[in-house]
């Protein structure tokens, strides 16, 4: 995400917030009033998001003062402090929630995806996420992801071409997609093609793709396929397991030999993590 | 959430997921192909986002004829079918993930609502969300509780007043505290006040105030609460219970008597529907 | 009105002012010669502003220095200063103009706002504005009816239900329409309805509202629904009187013991400050 | 101005009314209830910005039918009516505050600026509006005086050079000033010069300006820098006067012989004329 | 580029260019006074823009009514029609200039970009563009390269990886950069690295890059590259030719086997073509 | 162009060509790197745009510091030293090219602007750019031409007026246009008029205009033209030629002694001038 979409981001999310005024705060807490607010983690998470949170206090009041104690990726304990935030009272209570929300969803993805991560740990494959985001917030999604220890998909429609089921039945073939759209695309761009059986990878393959997506294949057809990659010599071409993954089935699936795992669930299921901040004054 | 609103939110997602151009679908299917998409219910639900994924498809192509099949808030079965949208393929291909992120967080939203509002039925209380939303995209969210049968609680920190712990603890006290807001925000805007003990309640009664939120308190307070209320006559105040609400525990809170029940999980624990879209040549 | 928003008012207004370039000044004026620009009222008024003022220089040029000599909401005699602000005669002078409409515009409202304060002093009564803001810069003029003493109604549809006359009719009666709305709205919104006769108010009244509003109604109308709340006990219930309030009547409007008093020509009528910019070389 | 921006300044403004809805309105009335509203004027009036009435309820609702009956510039007696809308109540209740916010100002300035211009009917002279307008609505302020049967003056610091003492003193002299535009400046912008007397008025005139504008001067001496532009048969140059100029003396400013009469009041001094929305069910 | 991104921008082309109003046309030309307006090449080219044209001529006026004569992509000569514009002759007018600097510029790029396709005709060979674009404009570009028969480099820097000098300095060597990239960008991404002697592109080679680009290299190194792929059975490895090509060279280069050659003047030597608007009253 | 406007032309340029973040620099350049990016002139040119590269610089990361070491204007030889910015080589990575491009532009313009002015030294002549400019950058590209040591011609069809043929066509004869625009545009606003032989040229002298611009007339036309001015003793009105104008004629159309010589070439035949920036670690 670059910084002006952030930036961007962040003051549509103040506008919303706060729009014609905290009529709490400003009529309650006096001004020059200085506290400190701490971010504390109170469950055992990745945390994801301190750039984000740190881009909301500034964008409040560019006189706060905050502190990172940990690093976006870093995993923090119930109890552990992620940051400090220091200045006017005012401006800190205005920036919390806003400041937690960012966090606690942003944290929720990077630590989802650490616990995919971990599952396949000592296997030669990377989980990565999908399309299915939340509208407009998808950079934002997809770099927890990465914080969280995965991998990113393609960012969009745009930078990757991603033949799937009803591209195939328009134009006909495998073969004939991967024809219409090797010519016309940047030459630095990849091609994936989607398949539900042997006998179409086979045929992705002899089309000449990049990428070879398994969507929701029985994983005797994924170790198939991995064989068939072997067999035929062709280690510049990537598996990709798609469809049905979960926590409980993700090491088998990379037990099958497969070069990537999506995961639709990293994106589609945020579970926040529960980050605080505490006041003191 | 106002149509103009709307409309923009759309529109940033279109050029977020579309970008410099679908270099999948534009090279692929030809133009003047048409069909139909079918958006298809893949498991039981609320159906909720109708109208954001009409314009979604209107947006992409303004050709496109949208005919919703159930209204938002109807709930569909594994199969149902929600909506059909009719004209060039092309267009529906490109429509079709926002169209589904869409539907599918609303959905999720509304369902999750649902199940908190049939577990409390019969009770005279109202479940309610939180500004624990997703950065920007709160108008939908909370829109999508309406739908699933909850009810809002304030949209930002502009249209009600509510006062927790720290402005408390800066103002000195919860009578300070609420004299200072009295005075100064509009005559059409209520005040709200956090409070931990039956002691503060007390007090936030005899303040005046318009809404009293138990936060994290024992079914026994809440009791008491609601008890307090009916021996001082004062049924224009209202009872809110917050924190640590869940469906296995919604029923019992609403047993105390609390007029309102207010739960962050319905927004910040969101689970994706599953929803797809089947295309017919 | 919230940083953000006032900031994309001021720079929209910049874009307006200057568009491709102030010709006169880049042209005569050198760089690097510095002056003093001082900001002196020219008429007795409530000041209103400044802030607004400060930061449109500050976003003509970062380097010029505002220093305020009053702060908003302070009374202004003829020739007492404002604020200065020193650096760039370039700078001052582009900056001029516009920072003057808005400080003469927002101290205009300011000063009539104060005048019908100080008129109902005594009384237990506040005036508060109305909808009839100019378009897009409700947040400004609302905050300038705050600074000169006054309160604010409702920010706009979206914060608190007023049900008029076409409401009535379309639902039948006032019970009805203040039924319909009633189970829908947040708990933390009031509900307001404007009545034209005593036995609209009594209707009302029993309805339970939060405020009501007697539109256009004699003074001894008015003076007998404060009495029938009295009566009623009802001391939660505030009546609003509106409708052809001015300068003269105000105070006899305040005797009959409203609670608040709306007055649309605090921003409708609006009449400019005669505020002016000495530059000192 | 040109029909993106007043699309965007209509859209800003039914974001800043409707906001995340309208909730009594939307709470109250049902779905597919008809009505037609009438705008009829409460007053007499020249009628200004029935089309941007026309786009805001167009914005609203796009199915609503707007007719009408009178055209931008007409006079408006006490009871006409200037328009009717026609389709879902909803809409038209949801529209009406923001329609006629738009059209009682704009008929407010195109009304004073018809009184001014009448008021030296007969006389070869042009009553102008100056940039002391409303930040970011200029446009549509300029209009309004046009529709009034004024002119415009200068459209913002781009358009033409306008060089006052502040200039003149930094540049050392008005022919030095002048000088340093000239070369720099579009051909096609024309240069004015704001002079105090009649001195200043002639070094001017001898510097080759298109446009003198007399800043507060006495009628004797408008008169006399009209005869000494007859004198030296400068008929290219125009006069324009400026300062203190009310419905008063504008008529006496007027038989001096100027060109043009710029009065500040027509748009910084701005009465909101009285326009009405009665709906019929 | 997406439908919402080419309204973006033609809408604020056309704020650019009518701001507060077309001066000329809307005080001369009548109301309701229709004609035609042709769209005619007044020199050989490769026409491109025309639909950006036609949403130009729609946004000003959605009644003009616009038919094309020629496709995008179409070869034009002197006096042929392009397309034809019908309806009010102040809308045609406002829109002319504007329209015809869309189809120039892109027209220019289409035009240019085909004569170098031409030149390598029946090789097989690529050309492309590159990032020295047009700030802001690099979707329109690009479109107009593919319409004239070239095809894209990547779109910016977030869709695929290009290593240049500075970051094989700053890495220490080829190798190692392509190792720090390989593992963290997503598995659609391909790595091209800029190379400017044999022994780096065969260090390229072996680090597994997907694309070397040959910087400035003489003809017989690009020879000899293409030499080592084949050696090497190297074919999904593309090699591009970037650096000094010209109309006079780019047959020699293509004749080197090279897959891709880069050409920046494509867009950053942009000559309009002359298309002009006749109007048939 | 006012700092607004290039801000958000700068802040779209960044988001243009870094969208979801640049992965070849983030990925292989490590943190706190810093080094000294040198803005070198690869050939002879006027350079153009240094202050917008500097925004750039200063929006991609606000820690970068430039220098200029040539001002906006100079000219430079091959190997000069424009600038240099030192700082994080992450941060110097990604806004060289969007730096770049706008240097290379404007210096174009800036340059080719110098030689048609070079050209026509020792005549009192100026000249000046056209209407035909890149869509949405039009300010930057006249902005050049001004640092050229050109003028501009008018910003856009709302600060001068420009009366062509199909306006005469419609409105009759050129004196009634000049009749119907006179009343009503702003009397700083000047007139011109587009005619096409000495018959034409005398009817605008005669209608009062303020400067006529001779159509691709011929040498001996546009000197009979000024010869009528000069016998007419019209020394106010001015005379510029248009059309066809290259380096090899522009002398010769100075000659004539018209006032002005417009060139669309300047902006419309965009050659990128070669800088380049050298980075050192």
């Amino acid at each position: 995400m670059n910084d002006v979409e952030m930036e961007k981001v962040i003051r549509r999310a103040i506008e919303e917030d706060i729009g014609s005024g905290d009529i709490t705060t400003d009529n309650i807490i006096e001004e020059h009033n200085n506290g400190i607010g701490v971010v504390v983690a109170k469950e055992e998470a990745v945390v994801a998001g301190l750039k984000v949170a740190e881009k909301v206090f500034d964008e409040i009041d560019s006189e706060l003062k905050f502190e990172r104690k940990k690093d976006d990726g870093d995993v923090v304990k119930r109890g552990d402090v992620a940051a400090t935030v220091t200045g006017e009272i005012r401006s800190i209570l205005k920036a919390e929630r806003l400041a937690l929300n960012f966090l606690q969803r942003m944290s929720g993805i990077a630590t989802k995806t650490r616990r995919y991560v971990e599952e396949v740990q000592g296997y030669d494959v990377r989980i990565v996420d999908t399309r299915k985001t939340t509208p407009t917030l998808r950079a934002l999604e997809k770099w927890s992801v990465r914080i969280g220890g995965g991998h990113n998909h393609r960012m969009g429609l745009y930078d990757a071409v991603l033949i799937k089921d009803n591209h195939i039945e328009s134009a006909g073939s495998i073969g004939e997609a991967v024809e219409r759209v090797k010519g016309k695309i940047p030459h630095t761009a990849k091609i994936e093609v989607e398949v539900e059986s042997i006998d179409d990878m086979k045929e992705a393959l002899n089309s000449g793709v990049d990428v070879i997506m398994l969507d929701n294949m029985s994983l005797e057809d994924m170790k198939r396929s991995v064989d068939i990659l072997e067999e035929e010599d062709e280690d510049d071409v990537m598996i990709e397991a798609s469809g049905g993954i979960t926590l409980k089935n993700v090491q088998r699936v990379a037990e099958t030999g497969v070069d990537v795992i999506s995961v639709g669930a990293l994106t589609h299921q945020i579970g926040s993590v529960d980050i605080g901040l505490d006041l003191e004054f």
